[in-house]
Parts: C-alpha cells; sequence; structure tokens
C-alpha cells in the first residue's frame, strides 16, 4: 500500500521506516521537498523510500500519517491543500505540545477541545484517526520495548477507518487496542500526555505504557 | 488513628468505612452536622463512625481525607477554617469534573493548574497530598474488583506525607503505588480522567484501572 508520512523528525522516520519494513511504499512530506532529514531517511532505507513536500505526500499516500510537531500540524496539513485528504484516512499522531513555558511541556488545548478534533474541523471530508500518539516513538513500532500486556487507544467519527487503522497497528505488533470513541475521545488521549510526562520523569525511561486492566 | 472524611457521598462513605474496618476511628464532615446521609453511615457503621461539620472532622482527623463534589472542594474546605489542616495530610482524593456542559463531563481545571495545586496554594500549611481520584470509589478500597496488575498515582510536596499515603494505600490492598511528583503532578493525574471517562463509556464498568507496565 502507499503511504504518506508528514513530518520527517524521530516520529516520521520511526513511522516511515516501519510501514517500508511491513513492504509498503511511502513518501515522506517536509516543508522543503528537499529536506536534508528526508533525504537521510530515503538514502537510509532505499526501496519503497521517497520524499517530497507535504502536498506530494499527502497526494501520494493512500493513508496519511500526521507526524508533525504539534505546534505546526495545522500549517503543514494545510499547505497539502485543502483536497489532500478527501477521503483518505489521516492518522494522526502528533501530540498539542507546547514547550514554550519549560518543562514539562503543557498542551495548547483545553478540555473542550483537541488537536485530532482541530484537524478533522479543518479537513472535514478527511477520515481523521487519533492513535499512538500516547506512546514514544520506539515503542509506536515495537511495543515489545515494554514488558507484559500495554495498550494503544484509537479515537475517530469512521467505523471503517479505525478498523483499517488497528489492523495496521495489528502489523506494528499491538495487540491490545483499545476505540476510545469518536474524534472528541482525542481529547482523553492527548490529556493522557501529561500523566505520560510525569511518568517519563519519574521513571526515566521512555520505554513504558499503560495496560487497561480489569 | 483519627481520620476525617469530608463529604458524606458514596466516594466519602467508601474511604469512611474502609478506615473504620482497618480499626481507625472516623469523624464524617458535612455542610450540616445532622446530614441525612451522615447518619445513615454512623448508623450502619456503629463503633468508630462518627459525623460533624466540615469543621468538626478536620478538627479530629489526624489525617483529612477530602471526598467532596470538585466543584465544592474549595468551599467546603474554606468552611472548615485556615487552620483546621495546619501541618496536617490532607488526601485529595476529589477530581474537578464539571458536569455542567453534559456528559461526559470535563474539567474545570486548564492544563496549567490543578484542584490539588489550588488546594494547597489555598492552605499552605496543609500536606496535600493527590491520591486515588484515578480510580472508582468501588476499586478505591477494594483494588481486587481489577484483574491483573494495576496502579494508583500520588502527588504532593511533602516526601514524609506521600510516604504516610502510601502506607495507607497499601492497607486498602494497593500494591503498586506510583509517585509521580510533587503537587502540581495533580494536573497529570486529573487530567487522566479524561481518559478514565472515555474507557467508562468504552468498556460499561468502572472495575477497571490502568497499570504502568514497563
Amino acid at each position: 500500500m502507499k503511504f504518506g508520512v508528514l513530518g520527517s523528525g524521530l516520529v516520521g522516520s520511526t513511522i516511515a521506516t516501519k510501514l517500508v519494513s511491513l513492504g509498503h511504499e511511502v513518501k515522506m512530506g517536509s516543508r522543503d521537498a528537499a529536506n536534508p532529514k528526508g533525504k537521510a531517511w530515503v538514502d537510509k532505507v532505499g526501496r519503497g523510500a521517497s520524499q517530497g513536500t507535504f502536498a506530494d505526500a499527502a497526494a501520494f499516500g493512500e493513508i496519511v500519517f500526521n507526524c508533525t510537531n504539534g505546534m505546526g500540524s495545522l500549517d503543514a496539513l494545510k499547505s497539502a491543500g485543502d483536497a489532500a485528504f478527501r477521503g483518505k484516512i489521516l492518522v494522526d499522531v502528533a501530540n498539542p505540545l507546547d514547550f514554550s513555558k519549560g518543562m514539562p511541556p503543557t498542551l495548547f488545548v483545553g478540555n473542550n477541545d483537541s488537536l485530532g478534533e482541530t484537524i478533522q474541523r479543518t479537513f472535514p471530508e478527511a477520515k481523521v484517526v487519533k492513535a499512538l500518539n500516547t506512546v514514544n516513538a520506539s515503542v509506536m513500532v515495537e511495543p515489545g520495548r515494554v514488558r507484559g500486556e500495554h495498550d494503544v487507544f484509537v479515537a475517530g467519527n469512521d467505523a471503517g477507518a479505525k478498523a483499517q487503522v488497528v489492523r495496521l497497528l495489528n502489523d506494528f505488533g499491538w495487540k491490545n487496542v483499545n476505540d476510545v470513541g469518536d474524534i472528541t475521545a482525542a481529547r482523553a488521549t492527548e490529556a493522557y500526555l501529561h500523566l505520560w510526562l510525569r511518568l517519563y520523569g519519574a521513571l526515566q525511561t521512555a520505554d513504558f505504557n499503560v495496560h487497561v486492566a480489569r
């Protein structure tokens, strides 16, 4: 399958590499078509990997991942054009983290909104699925880094899109995927970042996650 | 030991009953010293149980639990008087839930504050420890209702106070207690409520909790 991965940072390159390793074709999108991090990634991964602008990657992908920095996500997505995501699954991995007030970062959305919803509102014809934003990049594509049972979450308005993302997460190695509801539930998985950040501070490792026990 | 439990609702009566069952003396505090729910609780529990105003309960307890509704917590605590919590451990179990906008409720504090911190600021001589607010009342005192490993969290500025609360949580049956930092980490455990509420909606039971896997 063809994927667009928006963002050439750690999260983008980690997701993009995993998708290629699963046999998919991936175009990494950046602001600049000749982005050096994108080029380094293409050179390293080789077959199946390409790069371009955000618009190029969005047009290329049958499914598109938003792995841009949360603060820049809307601008990045808008630069791909309004039509870029029409009818497509847009997996939103970004978090609305605000590092401007020091560490730990806070969130730039409040209790009644989320980055996921903002993206869905901005691109109403996209099928936005919030996913994977609750774990570190390495854990996203290698759940085995954390011992025992642990879970990820999906939120989105389109049941079919969520089901397809769940299958993809299964391919990534995830066994426990909790559907927490429509895209407004992105508030919940984004707000969890507050706890993630404190646990990260307490545990001194990013190789952790939560399991929903019952 | 002597405990004051502020609040005669489900959380207050559940915590108070557990404390009595562990051999402690408990005074339940309400706005009205003759609160009928408080009276019903005293009649049911008997020996070790008493009731009074918020001020009576705060004065009685060597450790005080805030189990009032989050929206009313500050008023309830203030009615106990500024000196009531001086030097005492104040275990804040309340959540800043705002039900005024329908279900699921949202939070009335933002990303840069929490109810726990507000209480600590309002009563600077209290040793506020945020705890147990991440699970349902029944699970608070009976962790075995949820299968497998699962965790609670403590946040507070006073290490000794946190250690004493951890021992009390151990007495309640909790094996995994994560210290997530000073009282500002109450933002994290309170913000987690967004996820708790969505999981509650998805799982259709309150007998669940998270485990921190690593």
